[in-house]
């Protein structure tokens, strides 16, 4: 087992990461107030692993409950929040109790959400199933849901007391899902960790085929550096707003789309060709750079473009996104590889081209 | 202007008590990020007091929109948190935008979780026009909402940057409401201010009659009172909680009742009795006590029995209540005049007789 401290002072937690974790109750009984819990999940991850982890809990005499929520990105909404809220209240549920999310992205960052906000803020596990949320979603306390009018525009900063990534649960992970998690696997390695990026460049191809040693590292690595951000800045007053490089482009493509039809990772990389397109043409990387970005991401099995939204729309939709100031938009950036930087400066035209040229409107492929 | 300070290290924030203070938009200029605000209010307080406020605001060039919502504590609920999250995105506020709420405990207790999760927070400032949220629900960064299940079940700490507490909006205040706003200012004598008590023992009819300068008085220390106990334990693990006397009961009468029936402070106050007769029955205070804490009740124009529920229905709203510990009832009672206590010791029976002698359902008035 690996693991890695998030430190934030009285509110440290651990993400520990290895196999057979689902079974080992200790480890979250350890991090509980009191032995009562909630488990939420969601229909497709609760036929494979929800009996391990609750029979685990109840075997180490925790008082367990739990919840099966409908899965995909259209579900991350006010009524999934509101059905967590309803089963809490109807179980009784005290301030003292943990919650614990089983599942992906989704499910973590509504679980996390409803427990920032029942009453007022109760106990809250990660048990991430999916190579997304171990690498990026479950760590770091943003929790959330979507807006009609922008992605994870409702939410609070609420830390978990425990991260619990299993590596057999990415057995049973849809290809398509996994090649989604290296987006933000990559990401890492673009934004502050070039000696990642060049192991990465190595070994892309042995996380595709799943090799257990290659996945424990990368997400080891990923986890240290997102939880060295987050331990400098956790409520985004600066660097972390770092983390989302490509996403401003890519939340614009998941709305654009209509949740769910690009998965979060995939519009992520078709974001990240955005910003790094748009870093070239604003004289910060050059053309062999932006090649290189594009060659890992398309190793990995990746979208490289995004779809024909039309750039004005795309402009619309980052307006909504949470990065504005006043009036303009914040973009990540890349200075160099291996380092981000947040811009405001970026002229329209230019996120325009930028757009333009990685999207299928004008496509040259 | 009277003026207190809630310590807490960087989020620490003046509460600012006076006359005229509406169109002093400065002092809310300061606090603000950037010159941008959206103003929530009701439907009861906005013909009174919005133009008032907005202009200020206009007039020292702050960008204003407004949200007027329907009056009411039925009306805290999940339907007007969407409203006001719709309406922020709706207007494209950002992250820098400051939400200001203007009007009673509703108000600021719906649009302080609004912002609390609006982006994961945005800069929120009270503006309360009833003597009850200037006394106790503007202060101290408990936001929420109601639940059918119960009350402030779901909800946020999200401090606000400025408490501007303006006395002329007590002028239009109705009789009852005025009244029900005395049962917390009583409460803070009660808990922790014997000195504060034998005042209001002498002065209470001051107050009934709106004299001025009794009113700015009584504000401020019931502010002084609150904001130590506040840094002392922002986040009620401890010392916090003895703020809620009364409240169990009052959550009870409150739901029981049905939402809106009896104003928050009158539930307050009969749950002040029930405390209070429990406080004697288990030993920690004489009789002569209680009738002395009936008597200002009384003095103060508030109710000192609850409705006639069944003494099983009251127990049964406890126990959704957010005190509860290992299915245990914790309850603030007295330990004597001026000094609270948490306690979940206290004998069923002895629960259920307070409930009984100091409730309609056994009226021996």
């Amino acid at each position: 087992m690996r693991s890695v401290t998030v430190e934030l002072g009285s509110r440290s937690y651990p993400i520990h990461i290895g196999r057979g974790l689902l079974s080992c109750a200790e480890l979250l009984l350890a991090r509980m107030s009191v032995p009562r819990a909630v488990v939420v999940s969601n229909e497709v991850v609760a036929p494979l692993y929800l009996d391990r982890l609750v029979t685990a809990l109840r075997g180490a005499g925790v008082d367990v409950s739990t919840l099966v929520l409908p899965d995909g990105e259209i579900h991350k909404d006010r009524a999934s929040l509101d059905a967590i809220h309803d089963a809490l209240l109807a179980g009784c549920a005290e301030r003292s109790t943990t919650l614990i999310a089983l599942g992906g992205g989704v499910t973590g960052d509504v679980a996390g959400f409803a427990a920032a906000t029942y009453q007022r803020g109760m106990p809250f596990i990660q048990v991430p199933t999916t190579l997304l949320a171990q690498v990026d979603s479950s760590v770091g306390g943003k929790t959330g849901i979507n807006h009609p009018l922008g992605k994870n525009m409702i939410g609070a900063f609420h830390q978990p007391r425990l991260v619990l990534a299993d590596l057999d649960t990415l057995d049973t992970l849809p290809e398509r899902e996994l090649k989604a998690g290296l987006a933000e696997v990559i990401k890492y390695g673009l934004i502050r960790d070039r000696e990642f990026l060049a192991w990465l460049e190595e070994n892309v191809e042995r996380l595709t085929a799943r090799e257990a040693e290659a996945l424990a590292f990368a997400i080891e690595r990923s986890c240290i550096d997102k939880a060295q951000v987050v331990a400098a800045d956790e409520t985004e007053s600066g660097l972390r707003a770092i983390l989302n490089f490509g996403h401003s482009f890519g939340h614009a493509i998941e709305a654009g789309a209509g949740y769910g039809v690009w998965l979060h990772g995939e519009a992520v990389a078709a974001g990240t060709m955005m910003a790094a397109e748009l870093s070239h043409r604003i004289g910060w990387l050059d053309a062999a750079d932006v090649a290189r970005i594009e060659s890992l991401l398309r190793r990995a099995g990746l979208p490289v473009r995004g779809p024909a939204l039309g750039v004005d729309r795309y402009l619309d939709l980052m307006s909504h996104d949470k990065k504005m100031e006043a009036g303009r938009l914040r973009l990540v950036l890349l200075a160099r590889i291996g380092e981000a930087l947040v811009h405001a400066g970026a002229p329209e035209a230019e996120i325009r081209a930028a757009i333009a040229a990685r999207s299928a409107d004008h496509s040259r492929q």
